[in-house]
């Protein structure tokens, strides 16, 4: 393996891949391709970690008992959420797809070892959520491996993360990080769905830099 | 602009980049090629978040004295943290190089708005943590658009939030997340630093994945 040295078609087309990676709630119902999954959380892995810890712990769910509780916290748990809201926001907010959980054909709950015998606790001392923050660095790895492959990916965080602890009976030492629906989308976009619906815009992003 | 289908060529090269991305603490003290800066911070912008909250909030740390006040910090945070090692771990710690803090020709210091107006509160009433989630994916996007372009970044988390936060006098709704040293590294490597070092290899990928 030699150095790779990028071209600017690469780096037209990678800009392409951060613009139309999307949060998906649409999705087609049929599988992944065979093996696809395992490709996908090949790339995952290669995410930087604090101390090289790699605390993240991918939980495929798949038990429709499983999937049908946690569909179920998560409707509940909206309908709280949705309550926060009024008038016309609370229309604009009722109008909103959420989450794709009843089509997507994967389910995966993330989670992070937060005693990890990996890294000998290099580089957390003072700042433990950086293991949460490598975890979500696997994530975010995940989802751009999967967009370029034409799989969607929707990140579900409307629910209590020890109740999601608990329907999966996973260690105590485990933090959960995110709930995530993969699977074909039904349309590709360059907007965010939450800009489309006239939610919430992209931000000037220069209005988030500052100098000291 | 057409959705983009991404080749087995690009995927490739994508790989690649996941492969070669490394947390860099070997600068050139030679500058960023002027307007580059801008351009990877116009990417991490493309990054996901909460309900588009976007509450990554980048600040530029030029001023020596701040630099050389936060580098003491460290310095001295590190020591504290060498102390837990001992005997051959703690001759294998003080043989790593820890951040390039003096001399890379930038320095960033990543903060999360914890109260934004953006996203009007979707998608983290449970979850407050996923506006930090969201500052971090921005993070790892600057990452990869940086090393694209044969910058390097090293995220430094050897230090106290709360006393970067009051030596860079921001807000104090914003929460710290990540100091970042980004300039041209010394040299590439497909293999982490921490793993050539002895000190912590990859792990078996699968043995981060389960079923339930």
């Amino acid at each position: 393996m030699t150095t790779p040295n990028f071209s600017r078609a690469f780096l037209a087309q990678l800009d392409d891949l951060l613009i139309w990676r999307r949060d998906v709630r649409h999705f087609e119902p049929r599988a992944l391709k065979a093996g696809l999954l395992d490709i996908l959380l090949d790339r995952a892995s290669l995410a930087p970690s604090v101390g090289n810890s790699q605390p993240w712990r991918f939980v495929r769910v798949v038990s429709p008992e499983r999937r049908a509780a946690i569909t179920a916290h998560v409707e509940a748990e909206n309908a709280r959420a949705a309550a926060l809201y009024h008038d016309e926001t609370r229309a604009a907010y009722d109008a909103l797809k959420l989450h794709g959980l009843g089509q997507a054909p994967e389910h995966i709950a993330v989670f992070c070892d937060t005693t990890p015998q990996e890294g000998q606790g290099l580089g957390r001392q003072t700042m433990p959520e950086t293991l949460a923050y490598s975890t979500v660095l696997a994530i975010h790895t995940l989802w751009l491996a999967a967009r370029a492959r034409g799989v969607g990916l929707g990140w579900v965080s409307i629910l209590e993360p020890a109740a999601i602890a608990a329907m999966l009976d996973v260690p105590p030492h485990w933090t959960f990080i995110g709930y995530l629906c993969l699977g074909y989308p039904l349309a590709a976009h360059d907007v965010p769905e939450l800009e489309r619906s006239g939610w919430q815009a992209r931000i000037d992003p220069t209005t988030t830099r500052f100098t000291r």
